[in-house]
């Protein structure tokens, strides 16, 4: 496609291996939209990103699904002084596994978001003022089908492939079932067809941790303030289920903070690198003692500044509310009418989404006389394990893909 | 012994098999103790029950230890309207593995606690107000040193065995190393000789759920009042760690709340029992949907009546510190002078404090050149699986007394 690149704007010409510069935009409807749950939006957004180009058959269509705390910016850069690209950009771009050079790939916030997407923090165009908690509740259904609404707009009429990994998983196959002459081909990974009591248990305890904090005002508060500690608390916890045990030792172990880092008036302790001595601490300190202490900090600290608190209760809800099985009577009749070709990976130190509930998809679709194949790979990273640097990973997509 | 039953008050008879009734204790001096944080207390409080009688010689006491949220109260019940016996109940009584009727038991509430021993919530003697958090920082060493003091006070001058599971398992070896002339037989279950990363990880998660509540105040707080729904938040997500994915599963699954809870005011979802249906609430609903939701709320709200908030920061902190292979140098060392026979116990299903942390206990005091064996006991309870029915369990405690 090198002849075509003098139609490129220079702007969002790409360094090699790079997307490059990107920027998001907006679909915009006035169709008034019904939810699951019967309740319905005087239309909606939702914002996404393209990268690549589609080409003339309109065939090489990539849609990307994120994760509950993702956004559409899964690659590229919006600015030159952006220090992170897109949260999946290893996987996407000119010559990667996701090869822009050969796909057009799209990937839109999901409906329910705070990214720019339609959700409890946009504005009630019949009020004036935001939604927030009378924005109808959201189901993984509901995000496919907005998203399918989008598509039609945009002239796309099938897809060559939709990917995507935990939440991301989810949407891929309800896309699957829902339009399944539209998908030719699905990858889900580090996902389930319904969460177990344990992953429900821990979005409980975030919801809790929000709905609790008096800050949160039955949902109606303002959006430089809201339940920020509850929102920090949940995310600290959440981010533990993404990581694994290992992971968390090699990368921290029981290393105390560091004497670089700034401590409390109210004590001098945590200046101390207290690493291979047993840490006392005066009375009346709790600061930062362990350096995975001061990461989850920093972890929730970071989310509070870009991601809203109902929000977080609405797709936490999204997240355990789906169950192919009970909503179609079984995971193998939900799969009947699928017609993509399916590939399920899973990640053997995922205890989030562990690889039996990756496998149990797999093998409903096999049972359901479908095309899939299904990948477990060998790692200690955890649920996470999707979004890092995996060479192995990188070959089942583009093996996948070609 | 029993021609000595006559001299039992008729009050404290016990049923067949039963501890029956019992009263606690409290072992109070007035002589200052200083803890390993070099901080000083004018004397302290430890509240304690036992349970059996010493023999002549002196030589059968069973010295009982709790985990992070028990107490002294491990069996028997204080009025026979308990509907609730001692929490290691199930272990100990006449007859049962840790037998009343041949040992002397002794359990004491850990200094630091907020059950009758001197912690946080206690009066501090020269001001006459709680000592909030200007109480010293407490080590599990701390604990020993304090319970030490009190069974010289009452006459106990060796013990027949120490038990404990969990942070009870921590104190148990901590004992062996203290006062190695002390303890003749030492059983550790559950536990760690240190925490990894993501042990600490929840531990601070909860920590941070209370410092965050406003109500917190800096730790001084009414005992009405303080920081509930930081220490509720805090008990839902560590009550998860207790127990296992699998028993969840078995407990809870995906089970919708039953009918007859009661409903909010904002929504009657929550009174539709929504098994095998995708539930779908109306907007601004985040009523309790699933048991497991139900389940976790009762934790914490029943936690938040029976604990003091600083004291759970207190106590994980002291739990996070515990690292016996960075105080001696390596674990190894740490058991140098241990003279006890030891067995530790580890259960295969047990996230918290994994088997393998427990089987590194008895194979460093193999390479010390002790004396101790270790057994995997096969369950898919999780943590708690030490607190729990298991005739395999009572056969190894049994096994090791006798």
């Amino acid at each position: 496609m090198n002849d075509a690149d003098d139609d490129i704007p220079s702007a969002t010409r790409s360094e090699p291996g790079e997307v490059g510069l990107v920027e998001p935009r907006d679909f915009i409807t006035t169709e008034p939209f019904t939810f699951d749950n019967g309740q319905t939006t005087p239309g909606f957004t939702l914002r996404y990103e393209t990268y690549g180009r589609p080409n003339a058959a309109r065939d090489n269509a990539i849609l990307i699904f994120h994760a509950l705390s993702g956004d559409h910016h899964c690659a590229g850069i919006h600015s030159l002084n952006d220090r992170k690209p897109g949260w999946w950009n290893n996987l996407i771009g000119p010559g990667k596994a996701v090869d822009t050079n050969k796909f057009f790939v799209l990937c839109s916030n999901v409906i329910g978001g705070c990214q720019g997407s339609s959700g409890p923090s946009s504005i009630d165009p019949r009020t004036g003022k935001p939604y927030g908690i009378t924005f109808p509740s959201v189901t993984i259904r509901d995000m496919v089908r907005t998203q399918k609404l989008w598509l039609d707009s945009i002239g796309i009429t099938s897809i060559y492939a939709a990917i995507g990994g935990s939440m991301g998983g989810m949407q891929v196959l309800q896309w699957s079932i829902e339009y399944p002459s539209f998908v030719k081909r699905a990858l889900a990974m580090a996902t389930t067809a319904r969460e177990g009591a344990q992953a429900i248990a821990f979005n409980e305890v975030g919801r809790q941790a929000i709905l609790q904090d008096p800050e949160w005002n039955h949902g109606y508060y303002p959006k430089s303030g809201g339940p920020r500690v509850g929102l920090a608390i949940a995310r600290m916890m959440a981010h533990i289920t993404y990581l694994s045990d290992a992971s968390m030792d090699r990368k921290f172990g029981r290393k105390a903070v560091a004497a670089h880092r700034k401590p409390s008036p109210a004590s001098d302790v945590s200046e101390l690198s207290m690493e291979g001595i047993d840490p006392v601490a005066p009375a009346a300190t709790f600061d930062v003692r362990f350096e995975v202490e001061s990461y989850l900090r920093y972890q929730g600290q970071s989310f509070i500044n870009r991601f809203d608190a109902n929000s977080y209760l609405y797709i936490t809800r999204a997240l355990d509310q789906f169950d192919l099985a009970a909503t179609h009577g079984s995971l193998e009749a939900a799969f009947a009418e699928v017609q993509a070709a399916t590939l399920v990976i899973g990640f053997t130190s995922d205890w989030l989404f562990p690889p039996d509930q990756n496998r149990d998809i797999a093998l409903a679709l096999l049972r359901a006389g479908k095309r899939v194949s299904y990948a477990e790979l060998s790692t200690d990273l955890g649920h996470d394990s999707f979004l890092l640097e995996s060479p192995q990973l990188y070959d089942l997509v583009r093996g996948f893909l070609n």
